[in-house]
């Protein structure tokens, strides 16, 4: 997508600057996201895992208690067919609710419940619950790993401010936006990196630029970081007004490192602004955090949305 | 909070700097936690999982009995409003009693225990024990997730001298601590970095420095370090007196890290001293290890509050 | 086998310049694993946790199946041994059945599924069987280590090029191949290090070089990287023919890390070409990414093979 | 105990240098643990989960075993004490076979088997079984995590040549010994550092020195490497015999780090020689890794300690 750490003829290696999109691009989506779908694969592209792990929490119930029905219909079907007198205490009358009955004979197996007023007794159907109960003990530890894995996975849970603004800076202009942590965990040595990709109207090649930044990296992140880009010689925003950014289909493209201090874990966190998200003549609002008497401070982290326009 | 890699001007940038607080102010907890509430995200602000894994074993103790009592109390009430005649072996008389026994029957679902002496009989019984037992697992996974998070999270067990001291330190004066390990597993490639926060009478403004340190730095931590920053002509603190310390609400804010060996991970320790930590005119007394026939040496880590006071 | 940082003499350091092996050697086999076996440490060289975390998931399904026939296999033989008058509920005649009926008994126990139409009367009965159901938990509190383990393995699903390529580069020629990730999560700050093999046919001993890359380092690994080697004045392949390097059995061996940025995990991965994969006179077809009319990028990702011959 | 960065002054600022210890001092033992005792924090010393992480697999069994009949005994008693009039299905006669029976519950239960052949009726023996049943569990959650914490720890098999050589090196002397990995797995990134600590017979303190290396870091650990220390002109050992290195208890320490490729693990390893592990005028022998047919290399890595004597 774009080189940090590099000049611009470099982002041909990528992949990416071999030609002028037809259609506007956005590199990342409105999550921070990669925009990319990787095909060719076939299934191999799957990574099940991975999809458990990201997943929001209602697909993984929804898919937790499909498979358990799933499985249990399945079982309760080998039950049935292995034959229903093969099971002691099991009082149905009619084929529906003896196979009803299998069902929860089942779930009480996969859950090694095992109430045991239904039970097996010859040894197609013994053997038949044996299996079962291993499957459904490999089951929940598969599960205990994804709900661990879900919950001890590294995030960074920042907040960026809805817009980027173009704000009186120094004796010129910077490019400027706020973000803070949502959460009461802290985030030290927080880097941040910035690069924007332009569609260079002569080439007809998308150009990408790294974007220099007034300060990279703080230690702590206890209320909110203003993130400056001054638009100096070297910038490439230079001469630059917002209907050239418009047509040149510009992308800002964020990616902050921190480590989470609770599990001492990298944590990184993408953002991207595209033209609509810019604010000319803009400044963002002071925030206002306020200590109370024990000398705890306080602040309203979604005030750094704030701005006032100035003139 | 603090930029230690930075000028003091910056300290703007991280929200800190715009105002001389009315109350005191107090940056880092007397546990090393930011003292910061970050408000304004509503719910999401909460994080479940941090809470589990950070707050004390009895707090945890509480919320898993509690848990286990309410879900049990509200599966008893499903049971009871489907209909205690819907359970074979329930033969308790009054209602209370009734209640009561699916109480322990749902207990012994939602554990998988499932003795069997009550068991469901109809459909809509035996679909709510399905529910409750994978509901149970489910559960379990969860809390073997948290009790692992917990246990394996990387900490920094370090114990600081209880006083930050002024003491003669070559021609001149340095500010010093001590830092020890508490526990017996290893620290190694330690480091440390202070920072210095006051308020400046003058611009009314907070002001944040980075403390330079005599060794910022050490490969083991078998014993004790004694962290020293030279009061010397670019230090911050050349000419204030203790006075000027308390007027300007001063705050020296530590941050070690290290690598806990047994983990490999990396380990963060915070700690803040305050004006009322500060003894002028001591000295360390020298630790007394003492190496057995063995040559194992023994350090009473305790000792490392120990100071003289020196004339 | 190589030192990436380091001049070649350095090489007999590590103990494979000594000597020019009789045989052809592949440092890195074709899954990119060290070619190397350890001996004579015995036992000691074993590591049953990394084998089943590194092998196949049908090898691992066959030892869990293999596993949990044994176990009931013997305990069945210790209630048997007991004697199945110790076993309420146990109906069966022939001593054969028995032991059938045991080996299901031993299942429901070691699963801690205990439907209790078998149960142990004796003293020793259950004793054996409160050992099993012990043993059983700890079996699957392993067993969902294993699985966690395996599945939050830091992984690197890179695909390489087929070939190496001998393409024209600027004014002389250079190696190239490229990598792309075949998965959907990101790969971020990804480098690069090659390593060159060869045998010297007059001091009759191997030699390692560095490759000096044009690029050792991105960002971000959205669509694919062409890692480019120049055969300028400094690289030790200036002068080669492909016939020379088949001669002094040349071996280029390649190691990627990167970040997976879902688990924030260092990832590594290795690959080595051997003669027959090096086309000369060829240069990569360029990828078409193209975007969606939402701005998302396609790639097919097999497409890195690819690559046509110029003249 | 060392700083590997710094000057041999600062070993005071550790507190190791302020005495010259009566006894002889072994800073780390045989295995590579720091040998120092830290008291003076009474039971906040203790770490239990490192000792369950770091302690024998036989101490580990034992004391799940030991816990287990334990915590079956106390909840017997609590049956017991309940009244065994409260269990159905227990048909024992004698007071001793009733407690002997209720152990046996107390085992069904806490795994959470639940046979039911024996069940509580009363109230107050059916939270008992509530309470049990909940608290197995969590213990059992508990023991999953210390075998997977155990498991997944990250380790370094090293293997060090059993002694230290002094050889002859270019035109001088050096000091080295031999690593190699014992497992199949692959070490990657190693990097070695090494201190040596010596009487000062005039100060009467302990001096410590940073120990200068040919090559401190490679990237791959194939086979065998030998670290060499050569005894140039700044070296502190120049001009000391064997006897010197004696009577000034010398002690040379090493840390190894690298990363275990399988897991992405930084992994450290530690190892001292003293004097009684130093061979004067020693060379090791050149390891003979032989490729079979199909390239892999074989290494006796058992290899390393061998050496010959040089006159």
């Amino acid at each position: 997508m774009a080189i940090f750490n590099n000049k611009n003829k470099q982002a041909l290696e990528l992949g990416f600057g071999s030609k002028n999109y037809t259609n506007r691009v956005r590199f990342l989506d409105g999550e921070g996201n990669v925009n990319v779908h990787r095909a060719g694969m076939g299934i191999k592209n799957l990574d099940i895992y991975h999809w458990l792990i990201t997943t929001s929490m209602l697909n993984l119930i929804f898919v937790i208690l499909a498979g358990y029905v799933t499985i249990n219909l399945i079982f309760a079907g080998i039950y049935f067919f292995v034959g229903p007198q093969n099971f002691g205490g099991l009082d149905a009358v009619t084929s529906a609710q003896q196979f009803i009955n299998l069902f929860f004979f089942s779930a009480q197996t996969i859950t090694t419940l095992g109430y045991g007023h239904i039970y097996p007794i010859g040894n197609a159907a013994s053997i038949a619950a044996a299996v079962e109960s291993l499957l459904g003990l490999l089951s929940f530890a598969l599960a205990t790993g994804v709900l661990y894995g879900r919950f001890s996975r590294p995030k960074a849970h920042l907040l960026y401010s809805n817009n980027l603004l173009i704000s009186p800076y120094k004796n010129g202009k910077g490019i400027m936006f706020r973000i803070a942590n949502k959460k009461q965990y802290e985030l030290i040595e927080s880097e941040a990196m910035l690069t924007i990709t332009l569609n260079n109207p002569e080439t007809h090649k998308r150009e990408f630029f790294n974007l220099k930044l007034e300060i990279s990296r703080i230690n702590f992140l206890p209320l909110s970081w203003t993130i400056v880009h001054p638009v100096d010689e070297e910038s490439p925003l230079l001469g630059l007004t917002i209907n050239d950014l418009e047509k040149r289909d510009v992308e800002i493209i964020i990616l902050i490192k921190a480590i989470n201090d609770t599990y001492s874990q990298t944590v990184y966190s993408r953002k991207s602004y595209k033209v609509e998200d810019i604010v000319e003549n803009a400044k963002f609002k002071p925030l206002t955090p306020e200590a109370n008497k024990n000398g705890r401070v306080r602040l309203v982290v979604t005030d750094i949305h704030l701005y006032d326009l100035v003139f």
